[in-house]
C-alpha cells in the first residue's frame, strides 16, 4: 500500500506585476519550469484581464437610469453597477450589498466579476473579465506549446461565490486542451456496478479550485499555477459546457420572472 | 522567478477495501508515509460510513405515505425516498428524477448523500452519510497524531453537485484541525488595498475539492489522500460553518415555502 504523489501544484512566485499589452506567455516561459507533457497551467482571469487592458476608470462611466436605480438598491456605486449591466445579460438576485447576474459568458457571479482588488490604482480603477477567455486560453496554449513543445492545457480561473456555502472557490471560465467536463455515466465501480448519469466531474472547475489554494486572493502574487500529474485525456469542449442553461437550472430563475 | 512546488496531493494506492468495524487510522498508517506536519488527510464520507456500519439494506424499509408520494413525483424507489426523508430536515426541490434536501448536518445535497455506487452488494444496499464527520475527523485526526507525532488535520469529504454549473464536486462535510473557512476582509492585496468582507475562503472545501482530483468517483479505488504543503493555521471550527443559514440564503428556500 504505497503512497504515490498523484498531483503537485508548482508556483511561479514572485510573478511580475502584469501591465496592458504584456504578453503572459513570454513571463510564464521566463520561469523556465522543467515542463512536462500533461501540465495544466491555470491563469487568474485578473492577469488576463491586465494584459487584455480590461481596466476601465469609473470617472469615465455614465450610468443609466436602470443602473442608478439597481445601484440604490444594492448600495453600490452606479457608475458601477452599470459596468455590471453592460457585462451582464439578466439580474439574478439584487438586494443591499449583493448584485448577482448572468454573465454575458453564461456563468451567475457577483457583480459579473468586475473588483478592485489586486487591480491597484485608486477606488476609480476597477478590472472587467477577459474579453473571450476561451479564446484568451486558446492562445497561450499555443504559444506555450510553440515554445516548449509539450503538449500542455490552459484553464482560465475565476473566484465565485456559491449558493448554499460561504466562501469563493475557483471556476474555470477558459479552457484549452482538458475537456471541462467527465461524463462517468457506465462507467464501472469498484465493484463492476455501472455510474450513474449523475456522475459528472467537472475537472476544469476541480483544477481552477485546487490551484486557489496556491494562489490565494491576497497579496500572494501568485496568479500561475501548474498542476502536474492529472491523467485526464482528450482536448475540445468550451468553459460554457459547464454550465447548467438557465431552463434546467433549478435555482437561477430572476426574481422578477 | 523559481517555480516552487507549492502542494502535492499523496494516494494512497490501492486502499484496502473497508468493512463494517474497520478502523481506518490503522489502515491509513499501514500506508508507513513519511508524515510531516500540516499534513491534512482528506478522506471520502464513503469509507467512514462503511467503517461505521452505515449500510441499509432497502428491503428493510417501509416507506411513509409521504416518502411513497415523494418517490412517485421524483421517479424514485420508495424506501429509498423514506431513507432520505429520515436524514433530512426539509425537501429544497423535487422532480422527476430529482430530490434536493437539507440534510440533517444541515447542508444541501441531492439524496441526502444516499447513494449505492462503491458500496458494493446488490442494488437493495445503500450507504446513509457518517452519524456525526465532525466527529469522526475529530477521532481520526487523535488516533493519527498519536501515531505519528505529526501536526496533521482530517478532512472527511463528500462530493456535491452544484446549483448553475454542471457535476459534483469534492466538499466538506467533517473537519478536525483546520479552519473551514478563512475571512480576508481587511487583509492587503498586492497594493497594499484592504479586501473586502467578500473575500472568504472556504479552504476545507477546495482541499476536498482538490483531492477529488485524485480519488475520483469510479474504480480508482483512492478514498484517501493526504494534501500536503499548506499553510493554513488555526484549529477549530465545524463543517457547519461552511453553510448558509437558511435565512440568509437566497436560493436554497424550499419550494413550498
Amino acid at each position: 500500500m504505497p503512497a504515490t504523489p498523484a498531483i503537485s501544484l508548482l508556483a511561479i512566485s514572485p510573478f511580475p506585476l502584469v501591465a496592458p499589452g504584456d504578453d503572459i506567455a513570454t513571463m510564464i516561459l521566463d520561469a523556465q519550469l522543467p515542463w512536462e507533457d500533461g501540465d495544466v497551467v491555470v491563469v487568474t482571469g485578473k492577469i488576463v484581464s491586465k494584459a487584455e487592458g480590461r481596466l476601465v476608470r469609473l470617472d469615465t462611466v455614465t450610468p443609466s437610469t436602470r443602473a442608478i436605480e439597481l445601484a440604490a438598491a444594492t448600495d453600490k456605486d452606479a457608475r458601477l453597477v452599470e459596468l455590471v449591466l453592460r457585462e451582464s445579460i439578466d439580474v439574478i438576485r439584487a438586494r443591499p450589498g449583493i448584485l448577482l447576474v448572468r454573465h454575458r459568458l453564461g456563468f451567475i457571479s457577483a457583480m459579473a466579476g468586475i473588483d478592485r482588488s489586486n487591480v491597484g490604482g485608486d477606488e476609480d480603477d476597477v478590472l472587467l473579465l477577459p474579453v473571450d477567455p476561451d479564446g484568451s486560453a486558446t492562445r497561450l496554449r499555443a504559444q506555450l506549446q510553440e515554445a516548449t513543445g509539450r503538449q500542455l492545457a490552459v484553464v482560465v480561473s475565476d473566484s465565485h461565490g456559491r449558493p448554499f456555502r460561504h466562501g469563493n472557490v475557483g471556476v474555470a471560465i477558459g479552457v484549452a486542451g482538458v475537456p471541462p467536463l467527465i461524463q462517468l455515466e457506465g462507467v464501472p465501480d469498484l465493484f463492476g456496478r455501472a455510474l450513474s448519469r449523475a456522475s459528472v466531474v467537472p475537472v476544469v472547475d476541480a483544477i481552477a479550485g485546487a490551484a486557489g489554494l496556491v494562489s490565494g486572493e491576497a497579496a500572494e502574487g501568485i496568479p500561475v499555477v501548474v498542476v502536474r500529474g492529472l491523467r485526464v485525456g482528450g482536448e475540445g469542449g468550451r468553459a460554457a459546457d459547464l454550465l447548467r442553461s438557465p431552463e434546467e437550472d433549478l435555482f437561477a430563475r430572476p426574481e422578477d420572472a
